[in-house]
């Protein structure tokens, strides 16, 4: 029996209609040029009609089209997130910090026939072009050098000029809340990148999801400072969130430095900041160093991997700022769990509820998957792939335009849950604590070995400078640890005695056969652990590995 | 193009699962006896699906079956709002506080054949039996003299009895998001009572809404006092909403007294309470006059209808509480708008915002329609009829189970929106005040003329001590004002002296022509002025009209 409630579909359109009206008084607030760049919700609102109307009348753009943009932080952006899936197209925002040849093969996979992008960002557009048949109009947004673009095929706009004297309202279409909004790619080590397809309702929910007080608990009171950038998740989905709420935004565009940073909190006094642990340890250092009046920024939420104790005891110790530790991923818009402490906890006990990846809500179901595929209890021991499931998770990823949508096994479960490659605990009370990523753990006789635990155990010995443990295949177990040392400089000590130090403080059954002393651990290009590369060196026997009974 | 996030249904069931997992310890406190009765939501969830196994098993509810529930604000009733629905059937919570003939109405067009029922209301059932043919199974929870159920022709259980020993687990069905999840009946002055029937979807949407910071903002650090009952719009959805969050209950039961409430926020110390201004304005006297320590209570919402400001500044000025006020009603869910001030005010700014009915959230849009059914603008002046759409707004009525949906004009606009029958303003910032019910506006030559206004500046006179505004037909205008006024004991005062009174404060064309002077109000009740008695004795010449040019 179906209700009789309305059928109201849930849509960005919906978000930016109100809070252009309702909160049209709130702003986006632009840092450029070391000051504030000031535009109300409402200004916001008749802009991203204009923009509309420019993509649909000029431009020629249709329902269901990719538009992309190659954009920071700023109203411009702000402006292209409500336009273009309101008026029915595609959001697609590009990550401007991936390889050249992976930003090639995004813009052709998802056919974008126009792409916004800010006149900073042109040196790094400009040579790609010849290798994007596809993209025929380049708009322009704020200053740039846009002569290298003379000779490109793509026609070339100014935002500003593109939009100027259009009419500042649009008949929004009624969209169905299942239809495509936004596309955002995932680009792992291996494989192509993955886009992941966000729908209205994904938006719509994760929107009310970050405004619970569980969550961010944006007001209109509130000043939000995104330094997470928008073309990476959606900017953990503050720009829809906030317009929502009427929560001003703050908008860091390209000045990503401590120093400019503290300036614009001091200026601007946002209230609450989301961005990845990096950012927020070299804006501890500069507030550590210099004089700044921040007490305005009560909340700092970060994300993005897991964040040191002392900076959250920095933060919070030296300059009244809460530091929120959150976990999600492209696939999951991304939140994700939030680690607010609960009931009744204090002092140390509440420290280690908030080192953990926190809960999850309602809408979001988590679940623990063990080496033989069994699910696992919620104690808090268990360590198994994190699983999860709900409206604003991927099921499948963009398949392209002529393609089905792509199902990978090892990214989802034949019942539909997506697998994060995370490996981790559950307590009873549902709080997340990540160990691991699955490909790197260890599965041995049916078990599991942590890595990362191994590593941490090691690299606390006092001669051990780094330390990395990979599985290698084993005969009898499937797969064994092995354990790469880099000594500290100087030091001489044998694996015996490594072995005898990791077995006072591990089960026996997990302690590595294999070892072998290494000049340094492989990294990545942003300081991770290159795992793979010690992998492949095992296997084409480049390492001299030394069997320990 | 559909996106490809996982389509997760937005259910009841998802609410009760995850609340009595990741929120297990969270609790359900009802306070009987004079002292709190606390259950864990783990508790709760494990006693739902047992007593969903007994309502399938047992007493064979079907799909889509309504199940009455007679019940006051405790655990049982808890456990009922989250199996009922989860099971697939639908929650009907009936209204003690209806006449007898409109309980006997309601409970046979919903065809109840299972009722829930406390112990305490047993007196209240027992009489209407006889009238209620399809009702096979009472489910009695809590203490009572169920002798009163001798002779009845329904089967007697004993809700505890009724469960126990049962599965603490039910494999809760996938349930469409749009399939009927709750029945609440509204019954105003005229025509039979109209039952609103929410669906998952609604009271999933809902709940997220009234957890967000800038509605409820509930959380697990939280515990909730719903004053309002669980039978009066699902207690304004704060059993679903806490669950979802974690946030814990305090149940008052049948305790509404002054005394009672006071001695069980001293007790459990809630956080956040909800109520209607009666109940509040009795607890405020009661803080005043004896001391309580209830500085825990940091917030009071308060609906149903609007608060006098006196009520407000007194619970904030004398007792650290603030009293947040918000609009709905049954067919809105209800939340409605919520009066937080916008971001930047402060003293008697401030008051005056919240002192509004308050603010939209993104999920229902609000116009205002004037008396030629043209639309308003939201200036803060222009008065029309509030109609609201969005998805936890009806749409239609339930026509019972053989019945099309009802969809009367007087209730819905042609193009779907709910008209709720309330007169008033909307600023352009989105700030609703509320004048008039649709039915007490005076429709002059096609403008309006607010009876409340009249009312107010005439009660303002010294000389009178009562004052009431109907509109009555003419001629020429269509409708014009009858001034009925109750003089203080000796007060001589003539009616023109009256309308020059009101001549200083209102347009001319607004003052009434015809005046009466009455002993009394007629009064509903609950107390509120009866004007359809008014109306009645002057079209039946029963009142000393005197006509001024």
């Amino acid at each position: 029996m179906l209700s009789t409630m309305q059928d109201v579909p849930l849509t960005v359109s919906r978000i930016l209609t109100h809070g252009s009206t309702v909160h049209g008084d709130s702003q986006v607030i632009t840092w450029t040029d070391g000051e504030p760049h000031r535009r109300t919700f409402e200004a916001i609102g008749r802009r991203a009609a204009q923009l509309a109307r420019a993509l649909r009348d000029e431009l020629s753009v249709a329902d269901e089209e990719r538009v992309g943009t190659l954009m920071w932080n700023n109203a411009e952006h702000m402006e292209a997130y409500l336009a273009i899936p309101s008026m029915g197209a595609v959001l697609h925002t590009l990550n401007l910090r991936l390889p050249a040849e992976q930003l090639v093969w995004i813009v052709n996979h998802a056919e974008d026939r126009v792409v916004l992008v800010n006149g900073s960002l042109l040196p790094l557009l400009a040579p790609l072009l010849p290798q994007l048949p596809a993209v025929e109009h380049i708009v322009v947004a704020g200053p740039g050098d846009t002569s290298v673009l003379d000779g490109a095929r793509a026609r070339v706009h100014d935002y500003e000029e593109l939009i100027a004297g259009r009419p500042e309202t649009y008949d929004w279409p009624l969209i169905d809340e299942r239809e495509a909004a936004a596309l955002c790619y995932t680009s792992g080590t291996t494989g192509d990148p993955k886009g992941v397809l966000y729908s209205h309702r994904s938006l719509y929910l994760h929107s009310l999801q970050v405004n619970t007080a569980e969550a961010f608990a944006l007001t209109p009171r509130d000043i939000t400072l995104p330094v997470v950038p928008m073309f990476h998740v959606n900017a953990w989905g503050l720009p829809h969130a906030a317009f929502m709420a009427g929560a001003s935004l703050l908008m860091p565009d390209r000045f990503l430095q401590p120093a400019p940073l503290a300036k614009m909190i001091e200026t601007v006094r946002p209230t609450i900041g989301a961005a990845v642990p990096t950012i927020w340890q070299g804006l501890l250092a500069e507030l550590d160093a210099n004089p700044y009046e921040v007490a305005c920024l009560h909340t700092v939420v970060i994300g993005g991997s897991a964040c040191p104790p002392a900076l959250m005891r920095g933060f919070e110790e030296r300059h009244g700022i809460r530091v929120v530790h959150a976990w999600g991923m492209t696939e999951t818009s991304p939140l994700g769990s939030v680690s607010h402490p609960p009931a009744g906890v204090s002092g140390e006990e509440e420290w280690a509820y908030r080192a953990t990846q926190g809960r999850f809500p309602a809408s979001v179901e988590a679940r623990l998957i063990g080496p033989d595929g069994e699910q696992l209890p919620h104690d808090g021991e268990s360590a198994g792939e994190l699983e999860v499931r709900g409206p604003w998770i991927a099921g499948a990823y963009y398949g392209g335009a002529q393609g089905e949508p792509l199902r990978p096994d090892d990214k989802f479960s034949p019942d539909g849950w997506l697998r994060t490659g995370d490996v981790g605990t559950l307590t009873s009370n549902g709080y997340l604590t990540l160990t691991d990523r699955a490909k790197d753990v260890i599965k041995s006789g049916g078990e599991w070995i942590s890595s990362v635990e191994l590593e941490n155990h090691l690299m606390a010995h006092p001669h051990v400078l780094e330390a990395a443990v990979v599985a290698v295949p084993d005969d009898k177990w499937g797969e064994r640890p092995l354990a790469t040392v880099v000594l500290n400089e100087g030091a001489t000590i044998g694996y015996a005695e490594l072995k005898a130090f990791l077995g006072e403080r591990i089960a026996r059954w997990q302690l590595p056969e294999r070892w072998a002393l290494i000049p340094a651990v492989p990294k990545t290009s942003v300081g991770k652990f290159d795992k793979k590369v010690l992998r492949r060196q095992y296997a084409d026997g480049e390492l001299d590995v030394t069997l320990l009974a």
